[in-house]
């Protein structure tokens, strides 16, 4: 897509826009976060420094924040909860990182790369039980449930997408069930502890658009992989493809492609460094047998699926900005 | 020590005598164990096969089952809480040798040799979030708190003991820190939790009691690397030195090194790979040197001082036991 093009598309909702509503409280949740895992360890010290300038979208203490205020009158919690909401998925983001073997996240280098890969696992693991020891004395067992029952699934997502690495077998179902766990699963579990500070009557309205939020959110990050134009190589990333990861559009446009198609797919999956022009070629493949369209369609459906989840919600600024989240969430080019 | 020598030193208390009153129960433990862990995904549960394989010694669970009997009267609850306590050291046994790059533990291959660093890294986090969620089933935020406490502290160990690596600098208060942290917390946790399930007028005696063990068994446990005679080599195995870790035995030992013996130290310590020679000879001089009297004097104190901590405590055949685990601790040869 030429310049030109990109400004003629129409603009999703801001990040900024749907953090309007909640942004004191959201400009606090970093404090919160580095309060709850400050240590006197020059290691942990130096990593926690470094994580804090690989600033994040702060995607799930958004929504937390948001569910907080449905009806206005969050329970002051909700600033504490938001901050676990991304140290866990920190926690994970740290351990991914290192079992990918991955250099770079956010334009910084991971903690893997920066310090080792011993440190990353024990970093992960110290983000993750400094997150569990505020849920343990913030005291209340049900927020508890929903982000252990949620680090639980990713677990088991990350384990999945370890079995399933280089397996063109993988089908729909399966992608289903490993996006479910490896990113709704944590998004869910934010929208409803959101909900249980302050509007409690609509914590399972809460659960299922943080779930459907969740499905849309890693189909459209994986379809940017087929279709965000990098700006130094003009061409799609192709990340997933060059580490062999199978993701909803390749899955439905297997089944349309042409042995010869399938073959060149094949071959791809069978080098152990495809080269740039395979990739181009693939993508290329994907595109015309169907399998983008497909993974925008579903993408919209579980859009529309968190936008009905919104229907009992009253009316408010709010509810605006969640259902603006999820325009986001589809429309959004990173 | 020859086999004839090694007979007739007094025999500590075997670790079967001390699990008697409790020996149904205990049993119970690794199908409650296996309950909690058990999946669907094939990786974890060959990972959960080779780890049930990989009997331990049950010395966690061993101890909270003891403490929640101390009034004869515990609350239903401890088999689950004992399955716990062992999930929490098998999750960080799993990071830990995966961190270390162990490739053998309790004569079986680790997790991370088995399988690989990437499925170590996340069967660990998946044993320690399913020990969390059965915590929360359970829903008393007090086990939550000691076990959440006892997990952070044995991260921030397992940090530390990457930074002291290679460090003849690290000290006698380094490193009791760090031994509490690693080793004294969990069992710490372990012992206070029993007696939450049935004995909590004595929750305070018995966490100090699981500390003071649990400094003793770690001392104890780093003594044997100078001490305890391998059946192949003939010799004491030298691991630690091998690997660079400073333990009490060497701390001890290093002011009162003579200049030409403190040399040999530090050209093994420089040395990436020292040999058997290098490595006997050190031991020589840390013994010399007064390094192993020093750490057992400790882990005596260690020891009297859990004693001293039963001394609120019913006289019963529960206390005898936990009053036997200590000689037990003192006295283990593996």
């Amino acid at each position: 897509m030429t310049l030109e093009a990109r400004l003629t598309v129409p603009v999703a909702p801001a990040l900024l826009e749907i953090q309007d509503p909640i942004r004191k409280k959201l400009d606090r949740v970093p404090d919160e976060i580095w309060r709850i895992v400050k240590a006197d360890d020059l290691i942990i010290a130096a990593a926690n420094a470094h994580l804090r300038g690989m600033k994040g979208k702060m995607f799930r203490p958004t929504l937390l924040l948001l569910a907080s205020e449905l009806e206005g009158n969050a329970d002051g919690r909700e600033t504490a909860f938001a901050a676990v909401s991304e140290l866990v998925h920190l926690a994970s983001v740290v351990h991914d990182d290192s079992v990918d073997h991955s250099n770079v996240r956010r334009g910084q280098p991971t903690i893997n790369a920066m310090f080792s890969h011993q440190i990353a696992v024990i970093m992960g693991d110290y983000l993750y039980s400094k997150a569990l020891a505020e849920l343990v004395r913030l005291g209340d067992l049900e927020p508890l449930r929903a982000f252990t029952a949620a680090s639980n699934d990713m677990t088991l997502g990350e384990m999945r997408q370890l079995a399933s690495y280089d397996a063109l077998s993988f089908n729909e179902s399966d992608y289903w069930q490993l996006i479910h766990a490896k990113t709704a699963s944590l998004l869910g579990a934010a929208c409803e502890v959101g909900a249980l500070c302050g509007a409690p009557a609509y914590r399972a309205a809460m659960r299922r658009y943080g779930d459907q939020l969740g499905m849309a959110f890693q189909v459209a990050d994986d379809l940017l992989d087929y279709t965000e134009v990098e700006s130094v190589t003009g061409k799609p990333s192709g990340n997933d493809l060059r580490e062999h990861k199978v993701t909803l559009p390749l899955i439905a446009a297997l089944p349309q492609m042409s042995a010869a198609q399938r073959g060149r797919v094949d071959s791809l999956f069978a080098t152990k460094l495809p080269d740039e022009a395979d990739i181009a070629d693939v993508v290329a493949i994907v595109t015309e047998c169907g399998g983008i369209d497909y993974a925008r369609t579903k993408g919209q459906q579980f859009a529309e699926e968190a936008e009905a989840a919104l229907a009992p919600l009253p009316q408010s600024l709010t509810r605006q900005c969640l259902s603006d989240a999820l325009t986001y969430v589809v429309e959004r080019r990173s």
